[in-house]
């Protein structure tokens, strides 16, 4: 039977979804690469871009014009599957062109014998 | 080792997708519950609507006035790990209030004892 939500495996997952969330907020590049799965079949769909493999997904991180994001999350959800799958989401406000915005993210994270990595992700904007 | 993309689990998968986007775009209610976990931890970001646990979810579709979504998909993408857990991603163009939206949609998936659910779902529209 399924175990959901092993209590230890919450606590791994919720602290490495941090260290994702600070690597994303100061633009730590080597930090996310780490932490997604480098791979052809990982996909990213962002804000305004939908990128396929871990190298659309460098180098958009690369050349993007924000390098500091400044946003506050909430209603973050990790929910574990047995001890090799989770689902991460949350939501969060971010002032964007001067105007506070909501917006959602989720990833799906998988564990490898390298560790585990997120090997899906999504990020949009409710509509105002 | 993790296999990814077992042929025998991708062909599951695909075909298990198809029953569900069938269902969505019929808005078959029955099927789409049958595929979602019921559960309080399963999350789907809609359009416009962030909902936690089955029964919101429900509700939501119940309630919905669109009873038929007409949209075209591609870029599928049928991601599979062990034979447990699989990312299903896809694009989509839907004509709302008149304009052609592209959008996106990303599914988690999860084999319990009692079958394929999905765990975790976000669609969104990306900015016109």
């Amino acid at each position: 039977m399924t175990i959901v939500n092993d209590a230890a495996i919450v606590a791994e997952l919720t602290e490495l979804y941090m260290k994702y969330e600070d690597a994303l907020c100061n633009n730590n590049l080597e930090v996310m690469d780490e932490l997604f799965w480098q791979a052809p079949e990982v996909v990213r769909f962002g804000l305004a871009e939908n990128l396929y493999g871990s190298d659309e997904i460098r180098a958009f991180r690369a050349s993007r014009p924000t390098h500091n994001i400044k946003r506050e999350i909430y209603n973050l959800k990790v929910v574990t599957f047995d001890s090799n799958s989770a689902s991460v989401t949350l939501e969060f406000r971010r002032v964007m062109d001067g105007v506070e915005r909501q917006g959602r993210q989720s990833q799906m994270w998988y564990k490898f014998d390298f560790g585990w990595k997120v090997v899906s992700a999504h990020v949009s904007l409710l509509p105002i």
